[in-house]
């Protein structure tokens, strides 16, 4: 690199939402390992998965607002869950021009194996951090939520 | 939700590498406000690009791998950058079986144009955090990956 930039300027491993997509990333395909390979399931369709288990029923676009996640990405994923049968879709009662979504009693199954592996997983992670890291980390993430929230309103 | 589990057990809300996730997304989602609309530049476009201003040149597998990206995505982010002209492929003189990419002389112009306000941008986030929570995240978020990297490495 040289001529018209100074690739110092931006030093991307200080960088931190390039820190923090880095590490996200690294975890989500890690904690991967406790169901893909078993249950091949992918990380999108597990984390539609995992909002319609804890949220449900939603329609797409709603799991796609909630996951914070691209409306395609959402919308692949839940073909292939619809066609692998974990999760249903039906017009809803109260508006029948919208479609929700359901984990099926089977998609409920394989939720209810991987839910404790994905705990044990994080707090296998967590022994990384003692007590002051751990509480650190909580108020952290809730302030810059907040920030980036306030910076999101500001910039529409 | 009912039947064979109870939901309470895995609270998303609380689940770590959920709460990374939305706020990784979202603050990716919000940073790129400073280029997607001015530079046309999507999100994995402006990593690439932010990659090869750092370390150049690369092959696409190597973006990939540092970015912890999907390969897909990189390829598909790599065309569309390639078609506009912001990057250049070239075989590597080293050997010849691999192709190896860089900014061309637009894209550093435009990188050079992004940088300073992704930096902006970051201090703004920044300015949420006081000095001592600063300290923290930088220590955590160190910690986490040391320990991602042991469990990935324990479980592979």
């Amino acid at each position: 690199m040289k001529d018209d930039f100074a690739p110092g300027d931006l030093v991307l491993e200080d960088f931190l939402p390039y820190r923090l997509s880095i590490l996200t990333n690294r975890i989500s395909q890690t904690l991967a390992g406790i169901y893909q390979e078993r249950f091949g399931i992918s990380i999108p369709e597990w984390r539609v998965m995992a909002i319609l288990g804890r949220h449900s029923p939603l329609s797409s676009n709603l799991i796609a607002e909630r996951g914070r996640m691209d409306k395609a990405k959402v919308s692949r994923a839940v073909s292939r869950l619809l066609d692998a049968g974990l999760i249903t879709r039906e017009t809803d009662p109260r508006d029948n021009r919208l479609l929700i979504l359901k984990l099926s009693t089977r998609g409920k199954r394989i939720y209810a194996k991987i839910a404790p592996l994905a705990l044990a997983w994080e707090s296998d992670l967590l022994d990384g951090l003692d007590d002051e890291d751990k509480a650190a980390i909580d108020r952290i993430l809730n302030k810059l939520s907040e920030r980036v929230e306030v910076m999101q309103e500001r910039d529409a």
